[in-house]
């Protein structure tokens, strides 16, 4: 899978990781705009200017593109996010990194291959599997870290899996929402998103 | 439409209108499951149990069926949240009654209608600038709202923009965490979620 070869940090494969990355980003761009069953594979060769030949030589057929994507997306997610947080010792600061480490990463990079994850019907049981385990083990490293900050008496008196979707509907609906063009920069949007997200779970922010 | 026909209150058309919201919840289920696209008028008619030509008796067709969905989940909209929040003038009370209206709502009906409000690239055009200029009424409601309570003080220090975009997407991301079978009930989520949205935005909530 492209996904994979992208790293192996050979010179050949890492140019073809790159390639696949773009297509995987712009197909994103395309399936929300169009939605994704609306979407054709001419659509995605037209947009990376290669031939339906030529897309061949980077995607298996369309389903396989979508847990491409989303594979990429949580390979974001974990070389970002999880694996950085998980070097935190302290809940507090780890939160903070990954709040702030997912969002900024919406926020920078677009948020298409976000919304692309919430396809999880289109896929095939094996894929649905797949993602669905990867989606499960980023849920529960936030929400061990928020049952820590409960032991620290620092989470407001709530259930920590009602604060753990809470984060993440905030973080997630960014997605939606953010416009590059809008008048707030990244940095004062992250500024006031990390305000709002924290204080929307613990006590004293 | 069989959705405005639904507001004359007379018997004939009151078991139509019924009816039809009834068709509207299921076909919003079977979506939310199988995906907008994958859904054919076959499947739908199944689930109420009409014959595929009973059911164009409420629906003209698959897009217009979806309009009617996105109009019928906004109409609950209006009535179980905009239409209340609009006799409250004090803005921290009203704000309340907008987030505990709305996630309640979703607790208690269930959240495939708030899904299928995200399948807007599936709409014709006309539809969808409807749509659009609906679900833009009920934001502006919701941000004026937390523009008063900055205007009194009460606000975080934070833009009003990004405090309101941070509601809705805790509100609608209910819909994709909540299942009825789960250890917490609804009134313990609502007493959860209350606290950690108004915490998220305001000073001393």
């Amino acid at each position: 899978m492209a996904i994979q070869e992208s790293k192996v940090k050979t010179a050949v494969d890492g140019r073809k990781g790159e390639r696949a990355d773009h297509i995987y980003r712009v197909a994103a761009e395309i399936m929300c705009q169009k939605g994704y069953e609306a979407t054709s594979m001419k659509d995605i060769a037209d947009a990376v200017g290669l031939t339906k030949a030529g897309i061949y030589h980077y995607i298996v057929g369309k389903e396989d593109l979508l847990f491409q994507i989303m594979s990429f997306a949580m390979d974001m997610v974990d070389e970002n996010v999880v694996t950085p947080a998980r070097k935190i010792a302290d809940p507090e600061q780890r939160l903070r990194v990954i709040i702030e480490g997912h969002a900024r990463r919406i926020l920078e990079v677009g948020g298409a291959v976000t919304v692309i994850l919430e396809e999880m019907a289109a896929l095939t049981p094996a894929h649905r599997k797949a993602i669905r385990a990867r989606k499960r083990r980023y849920f529960d490293l936030v929400r061990e870290t928020i049952g820590e900050l409960q032991t620290q008496g620092k989470l407001r008196d709530v259930d920590p899996t009602v604060a753990a979707f809470n984060l993440f509907g905030m973080i997630n609906w960014i997605s939606r929402w953010y416009r590059p063009d809008g008048k707030l920069t990244p940095d004062q949007i992250m500024r006031d998103f990390l305000q709002i997200a924290l204080n929307a779970v613990l006590r004293n922010a």
